[in-house]
């Protein structure tokens, strides 16, 4: 029952980083969003989510599927401000635009962080191409399952997806000393 | 143009483990068929190849994806013979169908495997509903990539999929102590 | 040619975390001192130099060796500053005593790290019980070298080392069931 | 209370691989020797125990520290015999000395492993250059402690260890990209 889903809150963003222009749901109607809220002094952030939202981002089409990290503060607010963050991207060598929650103006929580009702970091969520929320998850996501659901998400749309690509070519490892036994 | 698909060549196995009754591709239609071809004493196929086939048996209905292990025995075949293959599968834990490629009768090569002229182990097959061909790969795959690929086979299919239920359910973590940070 | 050996430069700190007193080198004469040299925004000190400065604090006895984390700030200083650093600790569960090396007065390079010419982080320093400099050693290090040189500088003091204690108990795992095979 | 320590029980070897000519404890006075106990079909030997046995292997020098690889069956005899334990030391690079304990006459138990009443594999065996028993640890041992361990052995001989050796050198990383941050 699709027309039960509701439609994923805007986000709200103080700066920008790792990209020229802001970014926003609505203007990213057609393409499947993939947002990784973090926090960068948050371990679990850092050891997974980051490693994987930048998988998400090496191996699907940027055309098709939009990689946003969110900064979402809800501790240590004077240690992760926009100054640190830029930092810590460099560092990590981290390439997707990644937003900075707008700080809550009566609470520890950031906007966006509180319009999604998020539990903590790291958090990962999915909305459609038609701006709909399908999936929020607090903690570790299973690349093979968050594959999946993304590749659900491309294949709803009219555009062409990874199948016809894929169906094409029969892919071989080009390096393969450490991975397996050639013939 | 997905008429230019090949139909996988069928499969032939010389002894079944973990499946009361043999099978054969030509009975899957209907589903997608993911095939891990290793060798028990291969140390890519152990460390990589086999958890990821476990990650996709665990992962994805049996109803509507069958992951089937083929031992393709290319070299060391007196030490890699059923009676270690069985002990293999107990001491390692594997549930999934796992099938004894037939050994070429000419060949150091086992059939199924010149079939689909593999490269060495480990390979991973994917079919499609219709028994199609559609992808196979020697060496580390991505869970991401392979997870996006299985669920394009899913979703080409009239069945459901996983796409409703994903919309349905905001799944949300139990154990989060050390992924990540609880509000 | 012990004699050759030079006593290690003197640390200098600026604040302390995790210690109710400041720590100097004179004072810890009769110890062994594993100094960790790090950066919090350092992927390879997040990753392995601080874990691995854990372990050493967990294996060894804090009576016998000391662990110092050392906070050798040489880029992006408006990022990480002390604020920061201690929400850092907090969230990375470091329980050793943390100095934060003083600021160059008229460099990048802060004082300590100047002394001892570091080539960046992280870098892990052994001193030995008489206060002379044994290894310094930037990047990673293997845990069995690092052991065994930790051992090495315990076993020149008179004090009586782990061997007495090793060769009483014939040591057995509680845990065994994913990591070998029970009779 | 060193006197109290018993001598390590010889060990009874059907057949060697990697070495010319059968080893035996008596012959190896004047070394650290270092056992490792285990089985090709264990899932822990593999992960763990023998990748840290090579470790050892390659940290310590060949002349101080003898590492053995001790083949202790104690289930599945059918499927691992000599053979197929030679396939697996060559498909996973095994390169020290390793012996195939002989079967018990009247036991599942092989003999080495009754005499040295192992729990299950892996376990590491620690013999110091008396040929004393001074460890056996059944399960995962850290590095940092098989380290510091090995060490302790090492020092007790009049033979000059590795202090000379790093007193001498400062030691620096060749490679440093992926873990540090050069100034």
């Amino acid at each position: 029952m699709q027309s039960k889903l509701r439609p994923a809150p805007e986000i709200s963003v103080q700066q920008w980083f790792n990209t020229k222009t802001p970014l926003s749901l609505a203007q990213l109607r057609g393409k499947v969003v993939v947002i990784e809220a973090f926090q960068m002094l948050c371990p679990g952030c850092v050891s997974h989510g980051l490693p994987q939202a930048t998988r998400v981002y090496e191996t699907f089409p940027q055309q098709q599927v939009q990689v946003i990290g969110l900064h979402t503060v809800f501790e240590h607010h004077s240690a992760m401000t926009p100054t640190a963050l830029e930092a810590f991207l460099h560092e990590y060598r981290i390439r997707f635009p990644v937003g900075v929650d707008t700080p809550g103006a009566h609470s520890a929580i950031p906007e966006t962080m509180g319009r999604y009702q998020l539990r903590g970091t790291p958090s990962i969520i999915l909305i459609d191409q038609q701006g709909r929320l399908r999936k929020q998850h607090f903690g570790m996501e299973q690349d093979l399952r968050l594959g999946a659901e993304i590749m659900t998400l491309l294949n709803e749309a009219s555009m062409p997806g990874l199948a016809e690509h894929n169906a094409q070519s029969v892919s071989t490892s080009q390096n393969c000393d450490e991975q397996g036994c050639a013939i």
